[in-house]
Parts: C-alpha cells; sequence; structure tokens
C-alpha cells in the first residue's frame, strides 16, 4: 500500500502518523510545500510578539523524528502541481531546483488547507503587506516587528487579525485594525465581543469599522493604505486577515467536486469524488451538525481528526467524521471569548426560531479570591429546549463552560439536561451552581413560562409604546445609570408598591444582571401582570454603548 | 400553603427561594440551627488559612436579605427537636432562651445536612479537639490558627482534611495529618493522589497512614493524641475530619425510613416515605447513576438542585432528581485532584468488568509559555465503551476536562464519543487534540483491539516469568532510571533490531508517557509479537514510588 499526502500540517500530520501506526509496511509519502511539516501554525501570532520566545517551538515534530520513528518518506519544499486520477499519479515540482517527477499513489490525501484571501486590489503585491500562513511569512513579520517599525494596520477582525493585533501591541507597535464589518470577530454575536473590543481600545489600538481598503502604495515610512472615503494612513507595514479559502486549485483541476464557499466535498470517510482520493481538513466543505448542512470552516482539532479517519478508512476501516459545530476560543490581553454551535445572527439568517438568554456569572465562588467575571449567552429552542450555541467571553474558566456545552451539544442534550449537570465544585474552581447549571436554570424556566424573558436589542430604538421599564435595583445603583425612562422600585419594596405599577402595560423588569429582575418578574406575575425580564440585565446593556440616562 | 424548611445552607436556603419565586405567596420557615443561614461552608477552610481574610465573605445571603428579598420567616438558632407527622407540626427549641414552641406545616423539607463523625474515644471532649461544620466552628479554629498555636494533628485525610492542611500550613502550623488508610482523598485511586501527597510532603506536613488514634488527653502544649502501638503526640489543637454521617435523628424518630448509611431515603421527587415530608442535601440517601444503586455522597450542587426539586414538587410539579455520579474536585498547594463517576477500587468492590487508561498531557500547547502538567486515568467498559468514570490531578485545566468527561457521562456517551468531541483550541487553552480527544483516541483503540495495555499495578511484585519488559525510549532516558530488568530499544531503531526481542514471550513495551510505547506495540503486533503497551508509562510507574534500576 503506498500512501501520497498532499500538505504536512495538522491533518495531512494526522494522517500520516495514523497511516504507519496502523500499518508498518506501507510506504507513506508526505509532500509538504513549505519547509516544515507539522509546524505550530497556531503559534505564530505569539512568536511574533514574542510570548513565544523561540522559533524551534513552533516545529511541533521535526522532520528527522517524523522519518526516523514513523518512517515517513518526508519530501520539504516540494509542490504538487497536478493529479492524473486515471493513472493514480501525481506531478511533484523540487521547489529549490525547479525540477519536477511523477509519483505514484494508491491513496491520496489530499490536505493543502486554505490559504489568506487576497482581494486584487491595487498594490496589494507590495513587500510591506504581509499575510501569515506558513513558517516564512512569521519570519517575515518577526523581522519587521523586532526591526525598528513604529506603526501597523492589520486589515480583518478575525482571529487572526485579533492575535496579531495582541502581539504587535506587545512589541510596542501603535496599531489600527481595519474591518469592513461592525464588529470583531465575526462568528460571535456583536455583543459578545464588546469585552475584547474595549480590551482593544484600552491598549490604545484603533479600531476602525465600516472601512473598506481599496489600494496600497509605496510611501516613505513603508505603505501606504488607500480607505474609501477616508484619507490614506501610513504604517510600516499591514498585516492581511481577512479570511482563509480553501487551497482547492489541485482538487479542482483534477475534476473534483467542490462546493459553493470552494471546499472539497467529500463523504462522511472524507472520501472525494474520487474513491482513492481524500481531503482533510480546511481544504474540505464539512457537514454542519447545527443545521444538518454543508459548511466551512477552518478548525485544527476536527483537521487533525480527519485526518486520522481518512488514514482509518484508506487502510479499509469504517470510521467516519460527525460534523462540526464551531467549537472556538480565542484570547486577547487576558480577555477570552469562545463558543460553540450557532451563533445568533446565524440562527437569524436561516429564520430558526429560537430563545436566547445571558447570564454574568463569575468563574468560581466569589468569596474565594480572584473570582473573575463573564458573560454567557444560550441559543435554545423553546419548543424542545435543544441547544443551538452558546457563546462566552470574560476572564478565566469561559473555555471551560463552552467545551462543557460543546459536549452537551454533541450528544444532543437539551436545556433541562444542563440543569442537572453535575460539575466540579470547589470555591476555587467553580460554584455548586455551576454557570452552566445556571444557564440550564434560566433556559428552563423560560421554556416552562415560568419567566417570559425579553431583550436589550428590542429596546435600541427606544421603549415602544405600552411598555413600562421597571428598574428593581437599589436606589444608588440606579442613579448612577438606569434605561430612559425607567421607573425604580427596589426588589425589597416592590410587593408594597405594586400600586405603583400600571397594569395595563407591558412591564419590563430589570437589574444588574437578571437575578433580582427575575424574582421582580415571578411576583408581578403572580399578581396578574403581563411581565418579562429583561435577560443579562443592565449590565448588558451597557455593552451596547447607550448612554445611560441618570 | 405553608412550608417549612429545617437547615438553612445548601439545600435548605435553595429550597426556601425556589418555594417564593415559585409561590409569592407560601408562608415560609427556615429554621437554622446556627446564626447563619446559606453560609459558604465550603469556605471555611480557606477562612482558616487567610486565603479569604474576611469573615463576612462567608455569608453569602445574609438574613436581612432572606427576609426583605425572599420573604423569608428566617428563625436562626433554633432548633427543631420533634416531628408530629400525624399533626403535622415540627416543634422548635430556641437555642438562646431555651423555650420551645410548636410550628405547624403544609409540607415539611429536611435539609439538616450531615455531621462529623466523631467516634467514642476517650478525651474526644477536648476543647482543642475541633471539629469544622458551622461558622462556630471555623471561628474557633480562625481564633487558634492566628494565636500562638505551633503544632496542629489533623486526623482523616479527606477533602476537609486536605484543605484544612493546606490552610494551616499557610498559617505556618506544623501540621501532621494521621491517616487510617493508605492514601489522601479515600474517593480517589490512590496512584492518582500521588502528586497531591508529594505536594503535602514538600511543604512539611507528616503524613502517617495506616496509623489508628485511640484517645486524647490534655497536656502542656494543648492536646496529647494517643496512637495505636506508636507514641503519643502533642499538639496545640486536633482537627476532626474523619468523615459525615447524615444528620438523621429527627427524621429517624419520626419514622421515616433510612437507608443502610443513614441517608433519609426519598424517591425522585426528594419525597420521604411520609409524603409530606421531603428531605435534601447530605442528609439523603441518594442515586447512583454509575452503579444504578443507593449511595451517600456529600455534594453542595446536588444538594442545591435537590432544594429546588424539593420546592418544585412541594408546589405541584413533576420536577425530578435524576441522581448523582460524584463529581469532585479538591485543591491544595496549586495541585488540583478531580473526578467523575465511578473510581477503580469501586468498580473492583463491585466486580465490575472494567479496563483502565493513563495519559500525561499538558492543559495546553506546549510550545506555549506556561503549559503544565496532569495526569489523567479513563475508566470504562471495553465491550461497549461505556464510561464508568475518570479521575485527573495536576496543575491548570484538571477540573475542566473531568467536567467534559462527567457532561459525556450524563448522557450516556461512550469513549468513541470523547474521540470525536470538538473543544475549544487556541494555544493558550488546549490543544488541538484536546486530552479529552487523547483518552478517547487510546480508549477507542484498546476497544478495538489496536492497542493492547497492561499496567503498572501488575508489574509491582516483579516481572512475570515470560514477559519481556521493552523500554523504548532514547538511551539518555533509560540510564537515568528504568524499571528493573527493562530491555532498551530505542523506536527508533525498534524495526531493524526485532532480532532482540524474543518472539516466545509476553512484551510489554513501554517509554515515559505512553506514546512511544504505543507506536512500539503497533510495530510489534503487525510483527507477530505478543505485546502490550504500559498504560501511562514510567511516568506512571514512579508515583507508586518503587526505586528505579539505573
Amino acid at each position: 500500500m503506498k500512501i501520497v499526502i498532499i500538505g504536512g500540517v495538522a491533518g495531512g500530520a494526522s494522517a500520516a502518523a495514523r497511516t504507519r501506526r496502523l500499518d508498518d509496511t506501507a510506504e507513506i509519502v508526505l509532500i509538504e510545500r513549505g519547509g516544515f511539516p507539522s509546524f505550530a501554525n497556531c503559534g505564530m501570532p505569539y512568536y511574533v510578539g514574542g510570548v513565544i520566545q523561540s522559533r524551534d517551538k513552533l516545529l511541533v515534530a521535526p522532520v528527522q523524528m517524523l522519518r526516523e520513528r514513523h518512517r515517513l518518506d518526508v519530501r520539504t519544499r516540494s509542490e504538487v502541481t497536478s493529479i492524473d486520477r486515471e493513472a493514480q499519479t501525481i506531478q511533484v515540482r523540487q521547489l529549490e531546483s525547479g525540477e519536477s517527477y511523477f509519483e505514484s499513489y494508491d491513496k491520496l490525501i489530499i490536505a493543502t488547507g486554505a490559504s489568506p484571501i487576497t482581494p486584487p486590489l491595487p498594490g496589494i503585491d507590495n513587500q510591506r503587506v504581509l499575510r501569515l500562513r506558513n513558517l516564512d511569512d512569521a519570519d517575515a513579520m518577526h523581522r519587521i516587528a523586532t526591526a525598528d517599525a513604529k506603526r501597523a494596520i492589520i486589515i480583518g477582525g478575525g482571529f487572526i487579525g485579533v492575535e496579531v493585533a495582541e502581539n504587535l501591541v506587545h512589541r510596542g507597535i501603535q496599531t489600527t485594525l481595519i474591518e469592513r464589518g461592525t464588529q470583531l470577530l465575526g462568528p460571535w454575536d456583536p455583543e459578545m465581543v464588546v469585552p475584547i473590543e474595549q480590551a482593544f481600545k484600552e491598549k490604545g489600538i484603533e479600531l476602525l469599522y465600516k472601512t473598506s481598503v481599496t489600494g496600497f502604495q509605496p510611501c516613505e515610512s513603508g505603505v501606504s493604505v488607500q480607505i474609501e472615503n477616508q484619507p490614506s494612513r501610513e504604517a510600516d507595514f499591514v498585516v492581511l486577515c481577512i479570511g482563509v479559502t480553501p487551497e482547492n486549485k489541485l482538487a479542482k483541476e483534477a475534476g473534483l467536486d467542490c462546493g459553493q464557499r470552494g471546499g472539497v466535498i467529500v463523504n462522511a470517510h472524507m472520501q472525494t469524488t474520487d474513491p482513492n482520493i481524500y481531503a482533510v481538513g480546511d481544504v474540505v466543505e464539512v457537514h454542519d451538525i447545527i443545521g444538518d448542512c454543508p459548511t466551512q470552516i477552518p478548525l485544527a482539532g476536527p483537521a487533525n481528526r480527519q485526518g486520522r479517519i481518512a488514514a482509518d478508512h484508506a487502510l479499509g476501516r469504517p470510521s467516519q467524521f460527525r460534523g462540526v459545530q464551531g467549537t472556538s476560543v480565542v484570547g486577547a490581553f487576558g480577555v477570552s471569548a469562545a463558543m460553540t454551535g450557532w451563533s445568533e445572527k446565524l440562527l437569524q439568517r436561516n429564520n430558526v426560531d429560537y430563545e436566547k438568554i445571558y447570564i454574568h456569572p463569575a468563574n468560581h465562588a466569589g468569596y474565594y479570591p480572584g473570582a473573575e467575571g463573564m458573560t454567557l449567552k444560550l441559543l435554545f429552542s423553546t419548543s424542545n429546549g435543544r441547544i443551538f450555541g452558546a457563546q462566552g467571553v470574560g476572564g478565566n474558566g469561559v473555555d471551560k463552560r463552552i467545551d462543557v456545552i460543546s459536549m452537551a451539544i454533541q450528544a444532543n442534550l437539551t436545556v433541562e439536561d444542563l440543569e442537572e449537570s453535575e460539575l466540579c465544585y470547589a470555591p476555587q474552581f467553580g460554584s455548586a451552581k455551576d454557570p452552566v447549571n445556571m444557564l440550564g436554570f434560566v433556559a428552563s424556566d423560560v421554556m416552562r413560562g415560568d419567566q417570559p424573558v425579553t431583550h436589550v436589542d428590542r429596546l435600541l430604538d427606544g421603549t415602544p409604546d405600552g411598555t413600562f421599564l421597571l428598574d428593581v435595583r437599589s436606589v444608588p445603583e440606579f442613579q448612577r445609570g438606569h434605561l430612559p425612562g425607567a421607573v425604580n422600585i427596589p426588589i425589597e419594596e416592590l410587593r408594597e408598591r405594586l400600586s405603583e405599577v400600571p397594569q395595563d402595560q407591558q412591564i419590563v423588569a430589570y437589574c444588574q444582571v437578571g437575578i433580582r429582575g427575575y424574582l421582580a418578574t415571578r411576583v408581578l406575575m403572580q399578581n396578574g401582570y403581563n411581565v418579562a425580564n429583561l435577560s443579562g440585565g443592565y449590565k448588558l446593556w451597557q455593552r451596547y454603548g447607550i448612554e445611560p440616562a441618570v
């Protein structure tokens, strides 16, 4: 058996190692265009920023180890230029010598990944317009960031843009981030990334939203970035992070089917439309288990597992990939944002009937020192309790809660199952009612009709006619800022002051985070009022950046 | 509706608050023997040690808040002395005045908790023999620990014993821990608590195992502890932490059924054998969802949820408690130990057919600074992949992995589902192949017969006849220490040196943590050898404290 793998990072490397373990006699050829297979591409921004000081640390599995321990025929600086499916051969070009040769295969695994999107803008070939895909890119950026660069412009506020921005700040570089959209980290809902945006601003990063770049020109300080309807801006260098696209050229030219967004189409065994050719990692279209539809999500975890599955199947095993749910995390300046499943905007775009709730718990018992706050958002169905997705942002412990909910989604659990979760508790690790339990309590209350909720985003254009905003916080809290037009009755006095609450209006009760608002909602419901709790409370309202009434 | 709740911490407080939210007109009487309902009992050791500096922090929900916000009729320093089920009344004694009165109820919720076991040893009433159950206890211990106490003896190495020991060290008190058994933290398997025991020794805590205390006597320095077959030991004070027993006196005297270990027997609605009386928290016997049998586990999370469920059902809702799986965590000196489900010893005691594996991953990508190591153990069925339990010990991130596996157990997922888990990954949070995935990979490999494993505990009495120990680490690693009688063939040379491996023996391959051992196992299997990988490798072997061969 001869297995040829194109691309030696993540999915490709996993496929190679798994193949070797399953078949010690197989001939395994691993062809890598760059100099280093199995390098830590997720570590590159941190190498640029000096968080990871040694470049050697990025070389996870040195070529020598792959050769000696796994007996892989590793060929670096080699590019596959075509696939002949009929002959079962590929053509390989040695990048250093320029010479080409043919290589045969019994099974071929395409793991070419995805490449940074490079729009056809004038001047984009400028050497100071950098991207961050491979070690050569990281080296180039490291060189310029550790030289005398003073200003940088990052284009695109996704994962890589956010991580690069943090790391350029670590290098003392004045950084501007230009984003065409209206938020950082597009996969998240906008209100959930505000703490990251706030951290960016506190660190002096300039955020330009709804801003389009139209071209680049060399200038004295380095490069001048032309911006639509704005003066151009100069910087020592530019980093292009506007997303990635599947590197499907080889597959396409070989006549393999690709999806709408370019991903190579594979079955659950990671087989392409040619049964002798597999594809894994960022180059493939995957099954979205939330929407039961095709999607394209570049994630390292699924890429590794797909490599494993392709190797299994190429060697006659029935392994199947189940699809992705989009679990991811990003951190910057001590704030982390994590998510799993679908966002609210994705649910809206697909016309899914959903409800949402927000809570603001601490990562562990508040009475134990060092508790850090977070905001969690849960998206679910009120008809059957199905969990569509969850997002978290804050300090320590956000990733833990999203991981737990990710497992719940994988298992098709409902919000009522979250109520009953039994999670680790000691005061320095969690709470007796863990944030995951709290999400379950609140969502289940909503589902059972015990706690009608309403949302800040319905109040952004002003309070609708016939709505009475009831602030049940203490008087000092109210005085420090409240929703425009809100009336303050502290929860402790509500029962005695019910006559001040109009019976013919829709009441929206709120407090700081939602707990007293819930209690007020219960009191009012039982007194015949039409009432809803403002989920996430005043704290969430503040995230929308509206000036408070005082 | 009049609901009377006996006991105001955890389960009782949750029941009271939930009752109020569901029924704003209910009469809710909360009777607490101590001075403070809803205090943070899990925080007490940390208050003693000064980690939590302000005593006020332990008062989670002050009485005033319970009265004003939740309209609870809170009666502190009040002890219920009897229940008249026929009359639906209880007798209450005011501890300060000594006077008693009767109180009627429609529904009664018993949340009396569990009390520290106090064996009938001579001299145990000595005022310097302390326990740690309520705030009065914490105050007493805080007083003595912040005065001039120099030496303390802790009896019992469970959760409380471990937490108190850490905190007495924080106070600079020379601490001895006496344990009748042979390990700390009895619910864990012994090899999984070694890092905590090592931390204890490094911090100067003296650990005395297999040691029984026979009595106490006053002495000049404070109290003298008599020990079986050993000289007695003196200390300024003693802390008794040998476990807790359900405080079931009231229930028993009222004729309610109790289980073998004393827990009040309840149905899934938390109803006792009297349908008007509920019981929740540490006083009840619960359903063990791993063994489908009754058990007794004092845990704060389940207690809180049970309180909620009892309130629901008392008010006519069908809520049910599902049972417990024993998820817990404890930390000391930066080492944490977490577990969920059954331990190996519990599986053995119940004659369950199981397999186990160990891995030693880092909490996040090794190339990102600050990665901390951990050891994870997974217990599962090789016939269907069912997860019986998991344990972890190490630095940061242990609780996260156990929480994720806890959710998998709750959902009846298998080890093959762990393979496919999609968890948060960025280099500072995890790994593309998260430790949970790795557990799934290894356990599934074992289940499918791809990776036969054997275990250190089978080699403790010496290498069995006909077994060949093959160390596939590098020569320098081997030279630093190895299993007695092992032969060293580095994995990179194994294929060329196969002739040195005897074909007629059972081969046990091992490396440092199990990865190279697995690769060697695959190579040897495919060459016709009878081979097993030593799960957890040399690193686990070292945990058993055997002198290495060099």
